[in-house]
C-alpha cells in the first residue's frame, strides 16, 4: 500500500515537514508495511520555500538584506534540486513577521530586501525565479524591490525619495537606466493566490493595508500613493498595473512584478505541486492524507489540500484532511476530491494546548482514520 | 450495507438514546441507502432501564417512594417488552444523584427507595428482575431495601433500629417472620461491574464511601457497621457476604441481594446485549458504530463498547469508537475488537461548548468516518 502524506504547515505549531513526520508516524503504527512519501506542502504563503527545497533536495543561501523597516537582518533564498530554479521568499525578507505588533506601518515599510534576494540570485547566475509572495509587511507597490535592483525614484528636485509606500507620493521621475539589465534576460513565476487589483475599494491598500497596521487615514493616502506609482510605472513600462487581477499582492508588489519583470503570476500551489512532481508521486499511490490548520469552506480557495485533492481526483485516489480544527461549509469540499476531514483534537482542551501537541495528535489521528480505511478494504 | 449503532449515553449531554440517533443522522449523510439499527446501550449503570425498555419496547411505572434521605419522591421501574422481566436502577431510588453534594452524608442514607420498588413489582405479579445497581448515595448494606420488604432489624430494646449506614451497628436482633415470602419465589439477576468486597480495605465504604460523602473517620465507622451487619446476616441466611466479589457494590446492597436474594451478579453490558438481542443484531451487520463520553483503558474493564466490540470481533465486524474524549492506553482496545477511536471534537473548545454540542458533533464525525471507511470498501 503506497500512501503519500502532504501537508501543509500547522501554523505556529508544527512545519509541513514535521507535520508529513508526524503523520507517517501514525501511518507506520496502523500499517507497517506501508510505503509512505512525505511531500511537504504549501499554498505559496510562508512554507513555501521550505517545502520546495526540502522535497527536491535543494540549497539554501543565506544573504545579509535590508529588513522591513531598514533594520540589517539575515535572510535567505533557495535553489531547487534542479539546480536551476530561485525561490525567493519575498516574507523572508520584507515579512509582517519580521516587525513588532507595535512596530508596524505600511508608510515606511519597505521591498528593498526582497530586491536584494533577487540581485544576489541574479550575481550567483541564476535567471528562472519563483517568487512567493505571501506575509508580505509592506505597501510600498514594489518600489523598494525596484530599487535594489536599480531602478532609480527621484523627486521634483531630482534626489531619490527614500524608501516606503509613504515616499511613492513624492516622485516626480523614475530612471531606469541602471536597472538591472539582466531581469529581462529571467523568467519571473509569482505564487499568489491573491487577485486583487492595485488600487482601489478591493485594492492593495485597502484590504491588506489595516493586517498591516494602516489606520482609515493611512489606507487613504497609501492608495493614493499607489495610484500616482501607477501611473508612474505605465508611463515608463506601458502597463497600467492599476485594475490588473494579482497587482494588489504583497502590498502591490505583484503589481511592479507584472510591470517590470518578465512575469506569470501561478495559484501557488500549483506551483508547488509542479516541482515537488506530485504527480508522478500520485502514481500507484492508494491514498493521500493530507491536512492544515484550519479545514473550513475558504479550503476550496487555493489552499495546499485542494489542489492536492483535485489532483488526486482526476486519479480516483481518496484524500483524508487532518485539522487543527473543522469549520462550516466542508460539505462543500467533498466535490473537489477530499473524501473526509478529521479534527486531530482527542478531548476538550485549549487551543494552546492543542497547538503544543500538534504533532501528538496528528500521529493519534492519523492512525485512526488509517485503521478506519483499513477496515474497509478488509470488508 | 446494514450498520448496527450501539452507543453508551454521554453522560450530561446525551442519553444513549438520542446519541444513536445522532449517530444515525450522519451516516445516512455518507451513506442514505444504509440500513442502521439503533440499540442505545449501557452497561449497567444510569440509562440502563432507558436502555432496555427503549429497545425492547417495554413499559415504565411509576412509584412514590422514600428518597436516599428520605424525601418523598416519584420513581420509575420497567417491564420488558417480554412483559414478564422488570428492570430497576437502584439510583432512581436511591442514587447520589436525588442529593445535593452538601447534603451526602452515606451514615444517614437509605435502600429504603429501591425496596420499595420491588415491592411495588411484586405485588404487580412480577418476579423476574434485573436489578442494575450503579450509582447509589447509600452505604448501608442493602438493609433499607430489605426493611421496605418487610424485615425487621432491632436494637437491644426490641425497636426498629431505623435506616441508614450508621444504624446497621444498633442492630442486636433480625426478625425475617414478615419479610415478603414472593422473593424466594423470583429471580434476581443484579447487573454490576463491581467486584468489591463488602467490607475491608477493598470493601464498599473503603472504595465508595469518599465519593459518596464519607470523610476517613466516617468510613471507619461505616466498615465496621458493616462488618457487623454482615455477621448478623451471615447467622440469619448463613451467608457471608464479608469477602464476596461484588457484596459490595452499591454501598453493600450486592451483599444483601447475595444473602437473601435468589440472585447471580452479571456484568451489565452481557445483560443488555441479552435483553436487547443484539447477537441477533449483529448478524449480517458490515459494521459496528458505538459511542461514549470518554474511551481510554478503563474502557476495556466492562463498558458498553467492549461487551459490544467483543461480539462483533466474534463475527468479523469492525467496531468504531466515536467518544468525547480519548485518553492514554487505547491500544490496549484494539485486541478487544474495537478497530478505531475517533474523538468527536472539531477543534479546541471548552468541555461546556462540547457537552452543548454533542449530538452536532457526534453526527459530523460519524459522517467522516463512514466516509473514510467507504473510501475503504471502494478501494
Amino acid at each position: 500500500m503506497k500512501i503519500v502524506i502532504a501537508p501543509d504547515s500547522f501554523k505556529g505549531s508544527l512545519s509541513a515537514r514535521e507535520a508529513a513526520a508526524a503523520i507517517e508516524q501514525g501511518i507506520l503504527l496502523a500499517a507497517p508495511q506501508a510505503e509512505t512519501v512525505l511531500i511537504p506542502m504549501a499554498d505559496g504563503g510562508e512554507g513555501t520555500r521550505d517545502s520546495l527545497i526540502n522535497t527536491t533536495r535543494g540549497a539554501t543561501y543565506a544573504v545579509e538584506v535590508r529588513g522591513p523597516l531598514g533594520q540589517e537582518l539575515t535572510a535567505e533564498y533557495g535553489v531547487l534540486g534542479d539546480g536551476i530554479t530561485c525561490v525567493i521568499e519575498m516574507a523572508d525578507a520584507s515579512g509582517l513577521c519580521l516587525i513588532p505588533s507595535k512596530q508596524r506601518n505600511p508608510l515606511l515599510t519597505t521591498t528593498y530586501g526582497t530586491g536584494q534576494l533577487i540581485k544576489h540570485a541574479l550575481d550567483s547566475g541564476y535567471r528562472e525565479f519563483i517568487l512567493a509572495i505571501g506575509g508580505s509587511a509592506t505597501n510600498d507597490g514594489g518600489a523598494g524591490m525596484l530599487q535594489a535592483l536599480g531602478l532609480e525614484l527621484l523627486d521634483e528636485a531630482g534626489q531619490p525619495v527614500g524608501v516606503g509606500g509613504q515616499a511613492l507620493s513624492r516622485i516626480r521621475q523614475i530612471n531606469g537606466t541602471r536597472l538591472d539589465s539582466r531581469i529581462q534576460a529571467s523568467r519571473f513565476t509569482i505564487a499568489s493566490d491573491v487577485t486583487n487589483p492595485f488600487i482601489g475599494p478591493r485594492g492593495a491598500s485597502a484590504v491588506f493595508g489595516p493586517q498591516k497596521g494602516a489606520t482609515p487615514a493611512m489606507v487613504a493616502e497609501l492608495d493614493e500613493a499607489l495610484h500616482h506609482w501607477a501611473d508612474l510605472m505605465k508611463q515608463h513600462t506601458g502597463i497600467a498595473v492599476h485594475h490588473l487581477p494579482s497587482a494588489g499582492a504583497a502590498g502591490g508588489l505583484g503589481g511592479a512584478c507584472l510591470a517590470f519583470f518578465p512575469s506569470t503570476v501561478r495559484p501557488g500551489v500549483e506551483i508547488v505541486m509542479e516541482k515537488t512532481q506530485l504527480h508522478a508521486q500520485l502514481a500507484g499511490a492508494d491514498l493521500v492524507i493530507t491536512g492544515e490548520g484550519r479545514t473550513d469552506a475558504q479550503t476550496a480557495s487555493g489552499k495546499a489540500p485542494m489542489g492536492l485533492a483535485q489532483a488526486a481526483q482526476r486519479l480516483g485516489i481518496p484524500v483524508f484532511v487532518l485539522a487543527g480544527s473543522v469549520g462550516d461549509g466542508i460539505e462543500e469540499l467533498y466535490a473537489h476530491g477530499i473524501t473526509s476531514i478529521h479534527s486531530i483534537m482527542d478531548g476538550p482542551m485549549q487551543l494552546e494546548d492543542a497547538m503544543q501537541r500538534t504533532a501528538e495528535l496528528l500521529a493519534h489521528t492519523a492512525e485512526q482514520v488509517l485503521r478506519t480505511y483499513l477496515a474497509g478494504r478488509h470488508a
